[in-house]
């Protein structure tokens, strides 16, 4: 039987995510120099339509199809093929939607590593194949009945399957396509700062739709994982703007980056959780997510727009943290906290495995298609700047 | 009796719609030159607040008061008399302002065709009356239980009352107008794609709102509404893109202007189609507006900012369409491929007379505004642009 | 028992409400010097996240605990101890984090006071004492059963608790702060206006959340919340735009200042006054605030936003009006028009109290943090802009 509250709840939840997709866009575009900020605008967008055709022919299919041997979907559900208006609370349609807008978002983030310097033909090529290769087998492990779900992993909206998996695929992308030239020589400061608050704002207002939609309800888990949403965001944003006061001036980018440090870090926890958990758990996210841009920095690495900072390390803190604070008033699980050793282990060995598939994958899929089609434009198009150089336009004018 | 849910999703898609006038205020501002950013965007919201007062006043009545002979409703509802909290389903009220946001977006996309040009107080008596004398009786052919609605024509959302409707009067407005200063003579390349490209999300966000809230349940076949919409965007998205690649470099503003067109093309069929048929619809959407854009531009038309090449050409192909590809199993109406002649007349039929009527009656209409008051501003103040000499505000500070 | 679709409804309000806040940074960011364009929406979002840790760790106890003297709350829900996942119609946790985001939105409309000039630090603190100070009574009198309440005041989404309350506190607060150097003697213009109408298109949009969401129930009369609130915004933009027309050019900043006005004051009224007495409210606002800014001009008195003048004075009026169309077909309770003039009475009483309370204390406050810790950067640092100063960015690169 359809609910018609959790539907209605859903089909906004769904648009919700959607608009998070253009707010990595704006956010990523505002970070850098002048003359990317439509590149990193378009990929974004680009990034979703071809996730978007890729979801409903197979990958959708790939995802939450019959459990292959825990590792894979089969082929039932391709072209959406028994896939309808009919469901089991919310229609089919719209739970298989409801997924489509992750996996599309969750490319968006990757483009973090390739920021400035990627061609975008190759871009696009290397897209389909990750989302078919990385993120459409981790969506089954976590939540399409795989391995990790037959473990009782807990990822409530994507810890695992968007953010360590976008973070650490963003690593090894950024290691196999190289550093922008420059890099460590020349200043490249956020050209748009505003623009980045703008697309961090319709990254937390989206975030409600992804955490609390998670639920696939509208009902009080899907209150308390709203709530606990917002409370992580509000420590991340703090706990990073003391950090950095501390040695310096407190950024609005660096507070910015606190929330999303605390919004990843909730997101696999929200519906396990308790509202006091989450002040800590984003609190956390925000300091130890500002250590690993720091410690990017320090290594001259050119993950350039922190991708793997924020999401894949805050994804991490956060796979533990939902095996740390779990409390089963909550969401039926018990973690460390309240004596279940178990849970945490699970938590780690999944985020483990999870680290290792999405950093490998990615590593040898980004040499492939370098080597094939090659990943990055030429120098003098970098130097001119991907928005003339690859799509003819400026914002110069 | 009232829906909860069905109540909360109409509600906040409302809220949806409504954002998507601001949307086309960005969108249209960033195409613009510098000297006309805020007018743009000034123009959006004005179109709004006016069609606002006017249907509740007297607007919602000529479209949905009690059928006179097919052509336009009766003024039972003036002032929004009997117009209350109760409903069926939903509250009557809701009803109302659902579409009273259609109403108010559908003139904010009429402005493309005067962009940088118009004069403010004339385009306030332009869209009082355009909206009294197009508009109404469009809404009332197709969901006021008019003649169209009686002929058995499908436009799940508006692409005869919103797009064919607002593109062609585009059109007519255009001629009337006449050409900017410069046209075709110096470079009037968008001054702000970001801003564009900003706008189209909110665009593509609220979108959600207009073709599944025009479901006014929450259930499946919103469900089903929702999910064509996300991919008609993407289809058209990629197709505008590659299409555009062929001649030269993929823009950012093809891009969106191709996500639009698939928007525009599948929102009358959103009820009636299955997701395979929305590729399908979005693809072609994207080749046929894009064609349509170069023609426009080689036959030296000033209609500024494509509103005629995308929502026009857009909801023509989408009103046949509906008509080609419709299925039972979705809306319980067959089209073409299914066998069912008879229907795809009856689109094209509607079609052509939404596309005569909106052309003929803006035509004269903008003629008799033009003779009467002006429509545009002098020479000196289109040299000057409209920020300053409209609103006595700038942007080039 | 939790009702599906009420609590469909709130949630995504919630998230529309929290919208709010980033759309007062950008509101205001526009509307300010460039040099202290981020600083302004910055401290948008730290008001949001300081807000938020105080609201849940003990200020939604102190409005929504049980009451003390009719003055205060008590500590039962002090770290939302005893509000869970339960609740009548809605979850506990809910209702506690859709007043959460109330609060977090009302400190940043305060900022309006303290533009380009106030020390990021003395904000926090000035921040949380305000919060705990003026906006927990507040809410408390109105809505936790406090006098306000027990009196039969009126107030359905926060008009005393929100708009009153920012208004006047900003008055307060710039009187202590002092003038921006040199205001009066340079031109201090906005440098961004469409970021501010990108703002003011989000606290539109927002608004419908924090309306009609506040029937806390999606119903007959949330629908009546939201058609009040959109005819008032349109009623409000024209209102403006037209008054500012008889004496110059018609600005966009008028026209949505004017729809915000139209919205402050059809905030207390809206589940209870009907359609047509909005477009009244709505423009009586639009008029009103236009006066009371060029009056506030006149007197040389920099509170810097209009926070005064569109909030503070919109309020007043929403609350009086509140009293004067009330019908008791809507919310039950008829005002002056109807012939209940102890309606009037109580509201006008009410708004006056909270006009002293929220001013007197602000004023106390304002000095205590002034003199304790400096609410204000040095005269340097003002010259140099808050963005450099207070954060170490800039958006003139």
């Amino acid at each position: 039987m359809i609910d018609s509250g959790a539907t209605a709840f859903v089909l906004i939840c769904t648009a919700m995510v959607m608009l998070m997709t253009p707010g990595v866009g704006l956010f990523y575009g505002g970070l850098v120099r002048r003359k990317n900020f439509i590149s990193m605008i378009a990929l974004a967008f680009i990034a979703f339509a071809v996730v978007a055709l890729q979801w409903v022919i197979f990958g959708y299919s790939l995802a939450f199809g019959s459990d292959i041997g825990g590792l894979i979907g089969n082929l039932d559900y391709v072209f959406l093929h028994g896939v309808g208006m009919d469901g089991d609370g919310i229609p089919d349609l719209l739970f298989m939607v409801f997924q489509l807008v992750f996996a599309g978002l969750t490319l968006a983030i990757v483009t973090s590593a390739v920021a400035e310097r990627v061609k975008l033909s190759s871009f696009i090529i290397f897209g389909l194949l990750w989302t078919t290769l990385v993120y459409d087998p981790l969506a089954h492990w976590a939540w399409g009945g795989g391995w990790a779900a037959q473990l009782g992993a807990l990822d409530f909206a994507g810890g695992t399957v968007v953010h360590i998996s976008s973070g650490f695929s963003a690593l090894a992308l950024a290691l196999v396509i190289g550093k922008r030239v420059g890099f460590g020589q020349y200043s490249m400061e956020p050209h748009n700062i505003p623009m980045t608050l703008l697309g961090g704002a319709l990254l937390w207002f989206g975030w409600f739709g992804f955490n609390a939609g998670s639920a696939l309800a509208a009902d009080g888990l899907a209150a308390n994982a709203f709530v606990v949403t917002i409370i992580a965001a509000a420590a991340g944003a703090l706990a990073w703007l003391f950090a950095a006061w501390i040695r310096g001036k407190p950024s609005s980018v660096g507070m910015i980056s606190g929330a999303l440090a605390g919004l990843v870090a909730i997101t696999p926890a929200a519906g396990f959780v308790d509202p006091m958990a989450s002040i800590a758990i984003g609190a956390v996210a925000g300091i130890i997510c500002y250590w690993a841009l720091l410690f990017r920095m320090r290594k001259g690495l050119d993950e350039s727009l922190d991708a793997w900072a924020v999401h894949g390390v805050g994804g991490f803190w956060g796979a533990l943290a939902t095996g740390i604070f779990a409390v089963a008033a909550v969401g039926g699980v018990d973690g460390l906290l309240y004596g279940n050793l178990g849970q945490f282990v699970i938590q780690l060995v999944d985020a483990a495995v999870v680290v290792l598939y999405a950093f490998v994958v990615t590593f040898v899929l980004a040499k492939v298609v370098d080597t094939a089609l090659g990943l990055r434009v030429s120098e003098e198009e970098e130097y001119v700047g991907l928005d003339i150089a690859q799509h003819g336009e400026s914002t110069q004018l």
